[in-house]
């Protein structure tokens, strides 16, 4: 019999993440201490339960300031090595650095490499997270990296109409509005920027269908600043669609993100619960962590 | 013939040590594109001209914020051994995390262990700092990493009198007060704490000698808070201290530390170039690249 522990921090998204899943799981949750010294420094400690078990399963979401939450799962997770757990499991429900996944520009950092690399080479052996923004990229951390896609789970636990059109923000993300259409049997398709013929103006449309008098739900990884989503919901609205709302597996909302989006016309935005909550009527999270229960469930850590 | 490059990073106390650098060893100084995304995140891209070098020194210091300090020089080093750089040379004048070099309570994470391991595992070849805080945690790195003295360095350059009396603020720091003293002939003490038998107060207060009518210098590694180095201050003054002058290798000066030192009767404070300068009267920089630069020539990576 494996003797595995479930442990996280005091940060509010990585701890109701990993209370649910300690719910899920119906195992017990242990919290690291955790601190910051005046100068800055981070400092952890380890609860004692944990030595001792086969597998630690450590919940820790890379939340902004990302540089801090990555150095901490560092800190956490050599700390359980030199304590001789033989496996450690990082669940990180968002990964930062995913966009930087290649050299857009030559000789530039590969961002999500580094932290991945960096991840395997001081001890995670195995990886879980929600939806990191290109798969491909697990393989810089190698075996045992495996990104949950929550959109089918979210699209179920929203129950919205059949007759809803789903939206992808481009032909790169149009998987993803796929995922959520075919759960609710609804239609689906992706922004592409057109040109008016006679304006030379440029707008952003459907690629194949309208959106005149359309009930649209654009399904997107990552909101940031909100530019995206914005733009292309006030661009519908023109074009006739009822209502806007928007999907998103992570809901960083830098800066005025959420104002930017609400003022641009969107009704409703619904996020998986990756990263600290933003209070707001404008925003909903729905709680995914039973994807990763059942993830870890059939890599037959628990029963 | 080895084929060598010096780079750094556009920030302020990086750019200036690798500019003495570079000057020192006569040799070109290339310099990183950085910038930060609007959610945090960091982004670096090589200059060209370092690919195909077969030794590439980067200097980056680990300013505050630390944790993106390092996340940054991780980006980097990952990106050189991509570009298939032979040997990464890491100068960084100021190491943050030295001070926890070990479990001071059962389980606590040890920074340090942390961040050498990770330095060494995403491709560091060699490393140079200035001072860290104990010389033991190099064994984290493994071979080739090398902490380099000031004090010396610095006494030359300030040329008290050797009726100076130069103080550690404790034992465990009197190797460097010792450094200090005989580079100037000066004699040398550390602080312990007394307790005056009829009062019952507590004291801090040279081990052997006075310091009535004595000019003393506190020398010190690092300055966080400042609290330590004000207290001493304080009570030196106290017991009839002419004068009290501070030097110490890394100048944090966390929130008002340096008013903190003022107050407390500081005459004057020569630090290292190793952190952010600091605009102050009070406080005097000593340019101490040229230790590194000899460092470099005696492993003959430079003519």
């Amino acid at each position: 019999m494996v003797k595995a522990a479930l442990l996280t921090v005091e940060e509010p998204a990585s701890l109701e993440f990993a209370e649910s899943l300690a719910t899920e799981l119906d195992v017990n949750l242990y919290v690291l201490t955790r601190k910051i010294f005046p100068d800055g420094e981070s400092y952890i400690r380890l609860p004692g339960e944990v030595l001792g078990k086969d597998v630690v399963v450590l919940v820790y979401s890379m939340v902004p300031p990302q540089d801090k939450s990555i150095f901490e799962i560092l800190l956490s997770v050599d700390a359980l090595k030199s304590k001789s757990i033989d496996k450690v499991v990082l669940v990180a429900p968002y990964i930062a650095y995913s966009r930087q996944d290649r050299e857009f520009l030559e000789n530039e950092g590969v961002s999500i490499r580094t932290l991945l690399r960096t991840l395997r080479l001081i001890g995670v052996d195995s990886l879980y997270t929600i939806e990191i923004h290109k798969r491909e990229s697990l393989r810089y951390f190698g075996e045992e990296a495996y990104s949950l896609s929550p959109y089918r789970f979210m699209a179920e636990r929203l129950k919205l109409p059949n007759e809803t059109l789903v939206l992808a923000p481009d032909l790169g993300a149009v998987e993803r509005a796929k995922e959520f259409a075919q759960a609710i049997n609804a239609s689906y398709d992706y922004l592409v920027k057109k040109r008016d013929p006679i304006t030379g103006d440029i707008t952003l449309e459907p690629k194949r269908v309208s959106v005149e008098g359309r009930e649209v739900v654009i399904v997107d990884d990552i909101i940031s600043t909100g530019g995206t989503i914005a733009k292309a919901a006030q661009m519908l609205l023109d074009q006739g669609a009822k209502s806007i709302r928007v999907v998103a597996a992570h809901a960083l909302m830098v800066g005025n993100a959420l104002e930017k989006i609400k003022n641009a016309g969107v009704s409703r935005v619904y996020a998986a619960n990756t990263l600290p909550k933003i209070e707001s009527g404008l925003i909903e999270y729905i709680d995914v962590a039973p994807i990763v229960a059942d993830a870890l469930r059939n890599t037959l850590l628990y029963p």
